[in-house]
Parts: C-alpha cells; sequence; structure tokens
C-alpha cells in the first residue's frame, strides 16, 4: 500500500503544527538538501506548453528516494473559479522502484516556495531587515508573509495589489492568525510606495507577462529582492535595468533552469549568477557588505519539493495511526504471478486494505 | 476530485467485462491513436537510473488530454517478493491543467502491452497464423496469450521458459479461463523446439541483458516476431543477425525512443524501420508477402498509456455509482484565497467528499 495525503491530511498536518513552524521546519530540511546538492540528479522539468496553459514534471533523486511533482499553470483558470497551479508529486524508493507516498502539492507547493524564500533571505538579506514590501496579494502572499515573519523577523508589512479584493483577502486572512498579532499591516498607494524604505521587497504577481513590476528607481541599495512570480520562459517581473544595478548579486536555484525561467532569461548567458547551493556551503559569499543588493531570482526547483515530500513522510509516519492509504500497487504473493494474482483465479490472494 | 482506479477497481472493471474484452476493446482504442500519429507530443520517456533499476516518467499529450506514466524496471525484485514492473498514471485535462483521474498502471500496463502486440500481430502476421511460441512465462505472458487468442485466433501455444515453476504457473491460469477452452498449450523442451513450425514467436523474457533469446536458425520465412522483452538500453532478446534475415521488416513505435531501447539498439543508425502508426495509416505497407519476416520491435510508448488511461476514464464513467474520489487538488471557492480556503480562517469552506 502506498501513503496517501490528500488536500484534508495537508489541512490537519500543517494545522497541528501550525503553518509558522511548518514552514521553519521545512525549510531547515530544503537548507540541509542545499548543503548536499551534489547528491542530486539534476534535470529542468519536462514541460507540455498549450496555448492556455502548461503541464511540467519535476523529477529528482538523490539516490536513496526519487521524487517527481506535477504542477500545471494555467493563469486564465481564474475567470472559471480554477486555480492557477494545481500539484501533485509522489516520493518513491529507488532500491525498489515502489512509490512510497502521493500527496497533494497545491497547498504544500506554496508553503515550500515560503520555506525557500525566507530560507534565501535568511542567508542574503541584511540580519536587521524588518520591513518588507509585498507585491501582489494573490494566493501566494500569506504563505510568503507568514515564513518571512517567523524566519526574518518582519515586523512592518506594506502591500500593494492591482486587486483591492486581493488586498481585502489577504488582510483578513493575516489577522486570523495570532502569531502575527506583532505584525504592523499597511496599505500602500503603489508599487515604489511600498519599496520606498523597505528593506525587502517580494515580488509574486501572476497574470502577467513579462511585467515591470519593479524599476530600478524603486530599488535602494542594501535592499533584498525576493522575486518570486517571473518563473517561467516569457514571464518575468524585474526591468532588465534592476540586474544591472552597481552593487548586485543574483542568487538562483539550479542555473541551466534558471536561465530558461527565471528573470536571467532578460540577460545575457554569462551573465553573472551564485548558485544558492554555494551560498549554503559557504562557496560563495551571498551578501559582501550592507549596500549590495541581493536579488532571490526563485522559479522553484525539483529539491524543494523533495524535501517536502520527505518531510511530508515523515510527518505522516509520527502520526501513523492517522496515516491513509491507497491500493495504487499489486500486493501479490508471488510477483511473477501478476495475472493470477490480480485477475485470475488466484486474484482472492489480493491483499487489500481493509 | 479526481477520480481514483486502484488495483481493486482494475480487477473489478476488468473481470466485469473480461480480459478478452478488455484487451481487445483497448487495441481499438491504441489503433484510434496511432491512426492520429501528428496530434501526440512526444518525447522519448525521462529516464533515472540507479544500480540496481530505473525509474521512469513517460508524458504525452494531443491537445485535449495530456497524461503520463511512472513506471520503474527492478530486475532484482523478484529475490525479495516484490514486482519487478510497477506503474500508476494519470489524466489531466489540457485546458485546465487539472488531473482528471489517477489510475494504478501495474496490470493495465500489461494489459495495453499485449493489446499492443495483439494489434501490430494483426497488421503484420500472415492473416492465418494460428500457432505460437511463447518464449518466456513471467508476469507478461497471460496477456499476451489472451491478447492473441482473441485478435489474431491463436489456437495452439508452444511453452518455453528457463524456470519450469513460471510454466506451471502460465499453465496453471490458462486452465482458469473458459474462454481459452478452444487453445491447445504444449511445453518445449527449447526455444528452437518451441519455434519449430510456429508462425508467430512471442519473447517475453525479463532478467537479461543483451541476451540471445533467438537466433536465425529458429526463424522460417513468413514468421512474425513479437519481441517484448527488450525494452531499456543494455537489454535486448534478439541476436543481431536475425535483424540482417533477407525478408525482415522491423516496425517500431516511435523510431528515435526504439533507436535507444529496441532491438534495434545493435543495429547502425541507419538501419531500415517502419513506424506502426504508418502501417496503420496505409502509409507503409507492413508485410509485402507471405515469406516476409516482420518484427514488432516492441518497447512500448506512451501514447499507449494515454490510451487505456482514457479507455479506464470511459470505463469508469459507464459505471459512476462505482467511482472512487480522492482529495488531491484544493476545490475552494474563491481560487485567489489558496491559504484561506484550505488552512485558515475559511478552511471550514473546503468541499471534501462525504
Amino acid at each position: 500500500m502506498v501513503g496517501y495525503l490528500g488536500v484534508s491530511d495537508i489541512q490537519r498536518l500543517v494545522n497541528q503544527i501550525g503553518p509558522a513552524t511548518f514552514i521553519e521546519r521545512l525549510a531547515g530540511e530544503i537548507e540541509a538538501d542545499y548543503a548536499r546538492w551534489d547528491d542530486f540528479e539534476k534535470s529542468a522539468r519536462l514541460a507540455s506548453h498549450s496555448p492556455v496553459g502548461v503541464i511540467e514534471l519535476m523529477p529528482t533523486s538523490d539516490g536513496r528516494l526519487y521524487s517527481f511533482k506535477y504542477v500545471n499553470g494555467h493563469p486564465r483558470n481564474t475567470a472559471v473559479g480554477l486555480l492557477t497551479v494545481t500539484a501533485f508529486g509522489v516520493l518513491a524508493d529507488v532500491e525498489t522502484g515502489y512509490p512510497l507516498l502521493l500527496s497533494e502539492l497545491t497547498v504544500t507547493t506554496a508553503l515550500r516556495t515560503a520555506a525557500m524564500s525566507a530560507l534565501v533571505a535568511r542567508h542574503l538579506a541584511r540580519p536587521d531587515s524588518r520591513v518588507m514590501a509585498l507585491i501582489g496579494c494573490g494566493a501566494q502572499a500569506e504563505f510568503q508573509v507568514i515564513g518571512f515573519h517567523r524566519l526574518q523577523g518582519i515586523r512592518e508589512l506594506r502591500l500593494f495589489d492591482v486587486d483591492p479584493l486581493a488586498i481585502v483577502k489577504l488582510e483578513r486572512n493575516l489577522r486570523s492568525l495570532p502569531e502575527l498579532a506583532d505584525l504592523k499591516v499597511t496599505r500602500a498607494a503603489s508599487t515604489a510606495e511600498a519599496c520606498q524604505g523597505a528593506d525587502i521587497v517580494t515580488t509574486v504577481t501572476a497574470d502577467k507577462r513579462n511585467a515591470v513590476i519593479l524599476t530600478p528607481p524603486m530599488v535602494a541599495p542594501g535592499m533584498h529582492l525576493n522575486a518570486v512570480g517571473g518563473d517561467c520562459p516569457g514571464k518575468t517581473e524585474l526591468h532588465a535595468d534592476i540586474l544591472r544595478l552597481p552593487g548586485v548579486r543574483v542568487v538562483v536555484e539550479y542555473e541551466p533552469q534558471s536561465r530558461l525561467e527565471g528573470e536571467i532569461q532578460q540577460m545575457e548567458p554569462g551573465f553573472p549568477v551564485v548558485e544558492f547551493t554555494d551560498v549554503v556551503r559557504g562557496l560563495s559569499p551571498g551578501r559582501t557588505g550592507r549596500d549590495d543588493i541581493t536579488i532571490f531570482d526563485s522559479v522553484g526547483f525539483a529539491l524543494e519539493d523533495y524535501s517536502a515530500l520527505r518531510f511530508l513522510l515523515r510527518l505522516q509516519s509520527e502520526r501513523s495511526g492517522e496515516r491513509r492509504e491507497i491500493d495504487l500497487v499489486p500486493e501479490i504473493e508471488d510477483p511473477k504471478d501478476l495475472f493470477g494474482g490480480t485477475l485470475g483465479a488466484g486474484k482472492s490472494r489480493l491483499r487489500l486494505a481493509s
């Protein structure tokens, strides 16, 4: 039997420990995995494009566990009441090839993206960063706020979105979280106003292609930019001139994928970037001084989903009494008798969950 | 909610209509899809190799439905009581990117492989073929026999396997099927004896790498060879000289994949092959005369899994009262409020199955 975590299971597991603790523990898992970067088999995601969206498979393996994520991106879905992004994934045992866990990853991807963003900021932002501008108040916003409040100590948040209803939704959700009681939340009239004096600027806009959310005048020395929304070919958020400002240091997850999908798709192939693993391992300094402008050009990498699935497997096993299973793989007495064990005379030998 | 077909569901669906009818109907679906070959996005499978096996993802899409299969291959698994090959897959809606169906594909892959083999034989073998040699009596064997009995009219079967227990197992399972009452089954003392006078030779051996199951003296003019077991780099069943015999015509599924994985991996890059789609569409003659030696160099292609998943979705919907569903994707009222709809204050709005 294969372990199963549906949306209702994730809801329960996350709320048992709280989303902030979930994000914090997951960030620790992700950091540990980036520290052993060379263990992982890495490839750019395998994408199937259609006129209205993309469906991607993101596999990786460290030789002990294999994982893949299925994820779609369909910007027009919200118009018909559906999510822009849905995802699920599987963790499997490399030794036998058997799947161990099938899990929803729609909610989990939002949690792991926030964990990754806050983790990178802890390595790149000025440690005394307390003020964050949040440009884009959509599906990812709450997760980012919770992550930066817990891991980076953000205490002032400045919101901007072109959709006033998204701001109202975000404010309502943030107010519902007791642990954010010490977070000051204000609305800004524009992206520029939100950025004015901010230590960190997080961009999580979704709908536009090659949008220009941030321009050089909005960026000040010492800032950390957490650019989450530009994450596929033809979809960017930063004006290219920001990447050319003096003191800019751009950190990416996996360089070959980010050259295709990240903000740096706007730059020449030799444009200098640092892979996050090198920052974690101390091979590259990340921020070199208070006036550096650090940029996390986030696109999401398969390793982060691997870390999330393994973390979920552990959480599930800690609460084994609540473990759900599905009969995704036959369990038969004689592995050479697939027919008899499943369809034929011996079919009563098929072991099913009670 | 996403439709779910576990092993127990497949067992029920297949036995409701019978495995032979299942294979026959599925062969019709596969044939119709090969006839519209150009509609499909095709790529070689994405493989992750380890010292003990391989885990593969096989995606395809026709612009309306997207499918992928997860499949492993671990020859040593049987030693620890596990299956060599397990699989599952997903069918998704290209328009929204939402998954529609998650299904077991271990049993289903055996059914679709048999459907494909019998379908190709119907296009390539002499129509009066009645005698089949079956070399390899393992997990795939029953499915192949059922398919060739129904679609090709095979009435005499000659078995050989190096493992006598596998032969006993196969004979027991075949006797349990009333529809095979008119099938004469005999044991052969060797592969050569089994092949002597056979119209069709099916090889479904599993464990050896670059094995030589068939040699030129075993092959006679007019035969059809259904070479199923050689299906990954370094794993073949036919002596290369068979492919060079006069009158040989080799049919493959998707040429770029078969050059890497099929029997033709032993041949020079320009070795002539015919893609099955061209036979189905009448663009290539398949068999040109009674003395041709036709060879189906089977490796398994993503299109066949697509056809199988779509067929399963239809079977499931025909019996909607028995449809199982899983909460793999959130269903929330406001798609921009992922947090509130799943984890936050609005979490009661999450719609779950009763």
